[in-house]
């Protein structure tokens, strides 16, 4: 796999800065405009759903538009305006146009007294309701006067709106991504999960790959279970899974598995991670978070984990105005997008080969082995990573097996494994 | 289950105190007496098994009965008596009226030089012996001179007696409870172990339950072996069982698991002591100790294991006179009493859930169940506990399982599953 | 079994010594004396495989041997000489007579400067090439001056030679032993192993045994390979197998695990270790090391592990001229012997037994048992051991598994199954 280059880097901080700005809701031209942008670097199959389609035990709700929204005082002053920050109506909010008292207008203002200069971003998708988001400060400088709001939003009968990138391999198998595409300006959380699924998406397409990949871009909760309800029989082929999520902080990898206890996919990860010396933290499956829920739901049990670094709710910026574009790091994220292709290195390569010498050793000096072994630092890990492969190569083990028992690297046993294919040492299974 | 209230407190004091002076032993009307108190508090079926009868690799032994005891020196003063402290005439002492020098009487009293004070409790069931216990001070004190041994008991054809209280419920499967009643007056072991399963026969037959239960009132060793001689058939039906008895000192629990390994008891009683923070110690099963040793012979292997507070021989006044009632705490037995309600609340109420919305999450917030998960500080609790039951509700896993798993409380799973039930969101297994 | 004589352990010491300044390789008469002397101990039969035989994925080499050699300066001043120091000639060295200079000279000479007052051991088995070895102070000393290099050996058709020796026993399944013997004067790689060996061998000849034993003295590699290739149908018979290696320094022992996960041998080590109280480290298997490359080569999988002191390479003095008579201690030879010894217990006695009285426990006082339990320090586990062996003869547990479970030594708990058996309280399976 080729080294990420300089330029999509680049690509990547664009995506997310062209994206930021965009008021995303689970329904609505928000959701369209981001998978149009998508749809320019990888193709998107887009399904439109409409309001009121049972899926499961729900039903798509209206579609949500909004066009702007402010409060003005007497003195016809904004206090906030939507241009500026859209996370300042709330998210799903009714249209309303009125004045009201300081008192009144409190009883429909959102702010967060233990972060004072943050706006909170808020949602109110089943309940109707309208509403803005303020920092605490700006509401306990708010002045007893009479206020003008205003929302042009509408909600009405539309529909629902998803994305799909099927990439397809040489095997009917499914490795498959999913990230969420619901929230509004807010950057770790999840423009970071949907620039690097486009990334790995368009990297994948250039190549032949032995896995299918399938990529979803989904609004979420309402969105992935739509997204399962038109595609029950596809996930049959789903052997791996990740919801992609929150890459972009300081922290961590945490890899949260999935609720079956025996997804291949922890071993995988456990061993990119431990072969990249990634800090990091695995943790168990719990019925909360992101989409997962939904594929890890028992009549799915899909072997679907989650990607994080820092966990949802637990860094202080974590759904406020400051998980913005300068929370984030590019380097966490490159970092991030350069993990997924080693574990999916690892995957790709993951084979079964059966050792056709298998009574005692080979002679490899009379193959001439021990040149590819070589003589310096690392000869002596070469050579018994080629024993290693040899050893436990009789259909049993796969390369998986090998470097987990060796303690060897995976790309290491792999070149071993390769080498010794070439040299008709092993018969691929 | 309802809370214990002051009066079964204090009616678990009265029994205790009202059983602690009678001079019991393997077989005789100690025993009988005993049973009899119990049996104005629950039903004891009580059975009589003829001496010589062969129980298994055992014959059942001759009936001993005492009316008294005393050595008196050659002033005729009473060095100790039989009426002032049961535990000074060896238990199954033969009968015996002679006068002797120091050094003869020596031979037939027994004392501990490391608890100089107090009386050693000794037995001599299956060797025919006459003797006395004495404390280590009074053994030193005793002058060169003639004394005169008295021993008012006999040792004849006659019957060994054990009692047995069954409380049926829904199904056959039973939990079995078992504790000794051989013992003199000591009261840790074993009138703590008697009083509580007493209570607990009593609390259960007030009650619909889904198991059936028994409780067994035996002489310790031969006495289990004679019950399982004539129950063998019925223990097919045992489930889960405990030996109850040392349950009133100021130690932690002590649970030793049975002999066979794949006891769900185990678990059930991880769970317990979990849920209730009490200070525990599970220790693996030996074939040492109290009746467990029978219950888990391998002909038998039930699952049956013991829970005691600090276990036999373990603490200083074990088998002596100081094993009285000042040396028990009636708030550890209590304790011990409450523990037993929340485990036998945990087996009764562990069971198979299936799922009725099984693919992606059903919509909690249209059938109001949001309402029972309320907004205080267990709301987080209450939403996730409810949301693991629907994750693991797939008829593979029990409420137990859902539990230990969500490292939640066996009580808040099961709540929460009720609710769901009456919501119609699960069926019953 | 008898306990180890001083004798023994003098003959021990003499037969080390005696092999010592042979010069052996892979093939020639070193090899055949070697095996000759050993004969003198124990009937070893010996094979002699021509050169050019195919076995497996190698090819039997020609046959070495070697009469001298030496380097001589222009004064005629040897510089080191075979006659003094086997290892001062690369083994498997070509024939050589010539003069050249210092330069030239270097390119022939082996030299360790880690350690430079030792002469390090060389091979060149399967690269044709002449050499010395010499310790680095001699190297450096060495004056610009012509040499005159000296080797008196020959490089021919001929054959090689291995040896073995067969104990049989009452069954036809096997204890497999196996040591290199193609090392020159070197003491604790593996004199010691091959001195055990034989001993050990002469114990079990002398003895009658359960299992049936084989010992195979064969040149490293290639010598493990031809003895595999003539005995492929034998190997169905090991049960369990030890490379015997480095069994003299004064390091704790080192088991190194077969291959196969579910070796019996495993546990087995770890109870002769534990009971034993010696120092140990078991290490999981990988494939490199000695002969047990071979053994567990995937096509032959045997559970066959291998019992050193400290591994091989992570001693200074191994393969260098210090590894020698001064280096090995006969005290910890001793004890590699007797751990072997008290392994053979327990794997010969490790049987299962069925409690002929499983329903409750057997009366032991009536039939006197309490005797054999005595009333000493060890009366206490004496009993228990009594009880653990009739507890868990189910026909599901060996000996093995109870002194594991119980936690008491096999010899214990083998005592008590033979006190029980002898009471007709057993049945052997």
């Amino acid at each position: 796999m080729s080294n990420p280059t300089y330029d999509t880097r680049e690509e990547t901080k664009r995506l997310i800065e062209r994206l930021f700005p965009i008021c995303r809701s689970i329904t609505g031209n928000g959701v369209r405009e981001t998978l149009g942008i998508i749809n320019e670097i990888i193709p998107v199959n887009i399904s439109e759903i409409p309001t009121g389609t049972n899926v499961f035990d729900w039903s798509i709700p209206k579609e949500w538009n909004i066009r702007g929204g402010w409060i003005k005082d007497t003195k016809g002053e904004k206090i906030i305006d939507f241009k500026n920050l859209n996370l300042h109506v709330l998210n799903y909010s009714l249209p309303v146009h009125k004045k009201l008292s300081l008192d009144e207008l409190k009883s429909h203002i959102f702010s967060d007294p233990a972060h004072p200069d943050w706006t909170p971003y808020r949602t109110s998708y089943y309940r109707e309701n309208w509403g803005f988001c303020m920092s605490h400060n700006q509401l306990i400088a708010l002045k007893d006067d009479e206020y003008e709001v205003f929302i042009d939003s509408d909600l009405s009968e539309g529909s629902l709106t998803y994305g799909e990138c099927f990439v397809p391999g040489e095997i009917e198998d499914e490795i498959f991504f999913s990230c969420h595409i619901c929230h509004p300006s807010l950057a770790n959380d999840n423009l970071t999960g949907i620039a690097i699924a486009t990334r790995l998406a368009r990297l994948l397409k250039a190549k032949k790959n032995r896995y299918s990949y399938r990529f979803v871009f989904v609004p979420g909760t309402i969105g992935a279970i739509a997204w399962l309800f038109n595609n029950k029989e596809k996930t049959k082929n789903i052997r791996h899974g990740l919801v992609l999520s929150l890459l972009g902080d300081k922290g961590g990898f945490t890899y949260k598995k999935p609720r079956r206890s025996d997804a291949a996919l922890n071993r995988y990860v456990e061993l990119a991670f431990s072969n990249g010396n990634y800090p990091n933290k695995i943790i168990d499956f719990y019925p909360y978070g992101y989409d997962e829920r939904q594929y890890c739901s028992p009549g799915f049990n899909l072997p679907v984990g989650c990607l994080m670094r820092t966990p949802f709710g637990q860094y202080p910026e974590y759904h406020t105005s400051a998980d913005n574009l300068s929370f984030i790091s590019f380097d966490q994220i490159e970092e991030s997008f350069v993990f997924l292709e080693s574990l999916i290195y690892i995957i790709e390569n993951d084979k079964y080969f059966v050792n056709l010498f298998p009574e005692c050793e080979p002679q490899l000096g009379k193959r001439g082995l021990y040149e590819h072994i070589g003589g310096g630092n690392e000869s002596q890990k070469r050579q018994l990573a080629m024993l290693w492969v040899l050893n436990l190569s009789d259909g049993q083990n796969s390369l998986l097996d090998i470097a987990e028992r060796s303690q060897l690297s995976f790309k290491l046993i792999n070149e071993m494994a390769d080498i010794l294919y070439s040299n008709n040492l092993l018969k691929s299974l």
